[in-house]
Parts: structure tokens; sequence; C-alpha cells
């Protein structure tokens, strides 16, 4: 099921665009596995390389925060937006860098709290604190 | 703007059960300050006390992930939420364990990032891939 | 704040076609209040026309459960949607209609902890049970 | 997988007003296939009748912005509430409609730009510009 | 598919602390049958026990609102935030608790009401009516 | 309100990496005006000349589907999102693009119709029709 061709490795193979992307992917990821999300937006090579490229600067690049940590907030985003592809593969994601089964549990906890009292939030409407405001 | 009454201190001094959940707040943070969230609970002692409990064992208490990746990961979801009083109280929560401006700026990325690859890939309606299925 | 003109009663008196729902509307709640949300469909009398005629099949006429029941539907579904305007007007709705502050706080009970489980088993990317299927 | 019966042909042809319903659907279209959707509603006739009574008087008939337009939105929408089944049936309609590639690639990249700047809004909490404000 | 392992009963006749949640969950149930959301909670037995512990309080415990009327809520929470599978789950539960096809229909209208004054309310951006606000 | 400083033009003037983003943003627009979500992406270059040169491709570039069109799928998307401050900012640039009211009123007619069946599609858990399946 999808909207979209899932391009195989020969469709990619005859679009030097879009191979020169999945070439980068293997090599950033120094593996040859590449996954259906790149092989949809194969169709839009526009979109593709500029997705990856974002990617590559958000999620690989050296930062602020530690990789594994990226891909614990990509799954907590990807939980609460519902996004049943993207909680699977980050969640892969998170494991093969190093996610163990203790953090995995906590993360859920906490996911599972923050949606807890934002619903309990949004129903009572509360007004924002004063000591929370930046501008203030 | 609310949809029920915020609690005043001289409200919560008058129920010794709502009291004794804020006096533990403001034990456990070591601060007087209580924010809008428990002052709109304290309508419903039960739920008041079950939240704070679920909360300190998950905020709060060691784990395997440290106190500020807990919060981080608090305003993903709450932003992929769209809940607006936790988005406010939990980047003050995050700076006050030490978020510095660049991992706010790292965590606001991630949080776009995903949020734009998780519309990408419902939009595909990818199927998932079978090495990201433990059951597989 | 709005992104629409918001009628006011000296408008809507001049517009038959609005005011004849703006009439139905009092008539029916037996009240001369007529709030902010067909204040702005008042802008696109079709809509203004459908959305009274559905709302009031769907809120007002007897039914298999009773107006609080769905009034306390209405709120859980304004909550996770996160529509501010809307978990205040039927929040309103359903005091207006005998909620009590132990039923108002039964509900957040149950709509934090749908949220909570909500997000768990959409992070857990759970497969649906055997018996659960009523096309199996 | 369903949580309600699916209506057959010969289910529908039982019963005189789920068939009115079926063959204006038909009608409309110009083709026998029916799916699942109102297989789905048929389960409640007076749900069934007023939401393809909406649909068409939204969908079908002529107005302000032309079919494909409406059912590109109709895909945004579908996607940002991640309704897998929407997501399809739509971008099927859509297609049906004449969206060619180049025109589903620029949908993927608009719908994912707005996710990822809603995201960023909404994590920065931004006040609203007083110029954005009709009101004002 | 799923992200974590589910438990067989095997698996939960292993572990003292697991077993005693599922020996609860089956007795207070009156059914051999514990579903997968268990079964996969089962790999963190501290929101294991925290989460059936706050589920009996919330949904089983008597209350202010029926046991039936709380699965209806828990229906629009799933359904409003799209869990597939808690749509599927809730569903079941409700109609184990009587409700009947006219109520499952009444439900799925006020759904669909809710979510469509949500989407309009949200597109004009009213402000909150001064007699809603409970703090005026 | 916000969690983040909205950068002033003195600000900006001070940082040529920040300055040479918002030079552009004149320039495009051919407007002095630039709205608070480029002030709060200001305290971050990197995602700020990101953001903007996206935006720029999506958005302003021609492309197959034109602007005004790209707008409404962008409050739609929005809109389904709940994101107050992308919601007014939207539909001021679409109103600045040519939107007529008629075109609002049925951009309106077609978000809530999309939402209302999106429950619906989602409460019945429809299992996708096969003709709608691309990969069928």
């Amino acid at each position: 099921m999808s909207t979209v061709r899932l391009w195989t490795d020969a469709d990619v193979a005859a679009d030097p665009r879009v191979k020169a992307v999945f070439d980068d992917i293997r090599t950033t990821r120094a593996s040859d596995f590449v996954n259906h999300f790149w092989r949809g937006l194969a169709n839009h090579p526009a979109i593709l390389e500029r997705t990856w490229a974002d990617l590559k600067a958000v999620m690989v690049a050296p930062g602020a925060l530690d990789p594994l940590t990226r891909e614990l907030i990509y799954i907590a985003v990807s939980t609460a937006n519902g996004c049943s592809y993207c909680v699977h593969s980050h969640t892969a994601a998170a494991r093969a860098r190093g996610m163990t089964d203790a953090q995995h549990a906590e993360l859920l906890a906490v996911i599972g709290m923050a949606a807890q009292t934002n619903a309990l939030a949004t129903a009572m409407q509360l007004p924002v604190d004063r000591p929370f405001d930046v501008g203030a």
C-alpha cells in the first residue's frame, strides 16, 4: 500500500540525480539498505535532494545534542503525530544508535506522561504563568 | 481564560488533601512557585494526587535518561500536540535544567524536521520496511 | 483576533438569509446570546445554514445518547484536536446542560488517560487483537 | 479490519433508504464503484444521507475553487490528520481529476513545508503580528 | 508489526511482577483474554503497573460517569488522536458494556460534527466569547 | 508571549548572517515588513537560512501549482495542525495573493468536510479499497 511508486535499485540506477542522493545515503550510513521513505521521495528529485540535505544537517552532523537524543526526540514527535511508518523507522534508528531497553521504556513513559498532561492542560485552557514568558 | 477555577494559596491551605500535594511539589522542586497546571487540577484532588505521583516518578526520579533529555522529549510531544501552555512550561523547565541556546536551536530543528518527514511519509502511505519490524 | 469579520446583530439584521439562521438559533436555544462561531460563519451563508442544520440534527434532536453525554464527547474531541475556542464553548454548553464538578473531573481523567494510552499504543505500534476485529 | 460491518451490494439493495444514496453516488460519479467509506456509513442511514449531501455540495457542485484544487486541500487535511484511508481515497480522487505527477510532488512539498513551519511556530509560541489580524 | 516484543503467557508466568498485574487484569475483567496493549507494556514493569493502576481507577472504579459513557469518551479521544489500535480496542470494550448500534451511530455523528466545527473554529481563529470564560 | 526572543531590526542589523536572510526576505517579498516567524528563527541562523531557502523554493519559485493554491494548502495544513500563528499568517498571505471571500468560504467548507470525514473514516477503521492502492 502506498500512494506513490517505490523505486527499485534498477530505477535508481537509471536516474543520475536520484542515484547521487542514494549513493550519499549509503555512504553516510555505511549501509547498503535504503528504506522506503527515500524510494517514495525518488519520484520527486527536488524534494528528495532537499529532504536528504536537511536531514543530514539536522540528524547526522555533529551538534549540541548527541545523535541518540535526537532520535528519541524524533520518535516522540512521530508518536504524537501518529506517523506509523516514522515510529517504526526511528525506533529502529534509535536502537542502531545504542538505545537500551531501559531508555526505550523511559522514553515511552515520558511520551505517555506528556500526552496526558497536554490533554489535561488543554481541557482546562490554562493561562500561561507569568514566569514562563520569555517576553514578559 | 480557563474552564476551571485556579486555586489560590488560601484555597489550598484550606484543603488538607490538596495542601499535602502542593507541599510535596514545593519540597521536591525546592521552590515556592506552583504553576497554574496544579492550581487547576486542585479542583479534582484524586487526579491531582495521581498526576503528581506519576509525574514525579517519570520526570524527577533517577532513571535511564537524564532529566534534561526528558524535558526535551516533553517539549517535542507538547509541540506536536499543539499544547501552548505545555510548550511554555516545559521550555521554562528545560532552561531551568540547563538547556543552552544551542541545544534549544537543535531541538527546534529536530522537531521541525520530524514534523516534515512525518507529513511526507503519511502522504505517501509507505509500507513499513521489513528490517524495521521487531516481530518479523 | 480572527481571520474573518464577526457579524454584529446589525449586520445580521440586514441579511435575510443569515437572519433566518440566527433567529432559529435563538429560538432553539431559548436565549438571545449567539456566540462568535456563528458570527464568523455568517460570512458564508451556505456553510452557516448547513452547519447549523447538521448541528441541530446531531446535538439537539432526541436520540440514543442524552444531550449531556453528547457534549462530553464534544469536549473530548475538541481537547484532542486542541481547539481552544471549542473547549471553552462546549464546556460552557455541558455546564448549561447540568454537568457537575464531579462529572467534569471524571471527564478530564478519562481524556487524560486516553491520551496517555493512545500515545503508548502508537509508540509500540501494536497489531490489533483478533477479537477486536468486527470483520474477522 | 474495521469497527463496523461493510455493506455489500446485496445489503444495500435490501434497504431503500441506503439504496437511494448509493444510486445517487453512482449517478453523480458516473461509476459503479462505491468505496468502503459509504459501505461503512450505510449502518447509519441518517449520517449516510447527511454526509453524502454535504460532500456533494462541498466537493462536486460548481464553486469558487475548481474540483482538483478542492481535492488537493482534502489530501492536505487528511495527511495532517493522519487519516490513512482518506489519504489513499483522495489521492486516487485527485488523480482521477487530472492531478499530474508534478502537481503531486509540489503538493507533498507544500504539505511537508507547512508541517515543519507549523511545528517551529508552535515551539516558539509566537504572538500573531498585528498586520495579520483582521479585527485589529 | 510492533516496535516492542509482545509477551506470551509463558513469558508472563516467568516474571512475578508482570504476572501479578496480568492476574489482576484477568480477575478485574473476569476474562482470560489479555490484549496486546498489556503484552507490550510488559517489557516495562513499572509503566505496566502504573498504567494498569491508573486505568482501573479511571475506567473501572464507580464514579460520576457510568462505564459506557467513559468508553464513548475514550473512543472519541482515540479517534481524534488517530490511534488505530485504541479505536479498535475501545469500540470492542464499549460493545462489551452494552453500546447499541444506534448509540454507536450517534457517537460517530458527534465525533464527526465536533471534528468539523473544530476545524472551522480554528480556521477562523475566533476569540472566546466572554460568557464562556470561567475566570471572567 | 513566546519561548524565544524576537529580534528587532537593530538586532538584525548587527548580525551579518541574519541580516543577509532578512534582506533577501524583504527583496523577495518587495516589502519592508518581516513577521515574527523570522524574528524568532533569527536566534538560530542555520535554521533561519535553511527554512527560508526551503520556503522560497517551495512557495515562491514557479511550479506546477499556482502560488495561491499553495497558500490554500498551507492554510489547510496549519488548521489541521492547530497552529494559530500559521493560520493567521497564511490567511493574510493568501489574501495578499488574491484570495476572494468566496474562495475563503469554500476553503473553509472543504477543510471542515475533510476533518469530518477523516474522523468518520478513522472511527470506522476502514480497510483501503483495492482500486485506491497504487502498488496493487
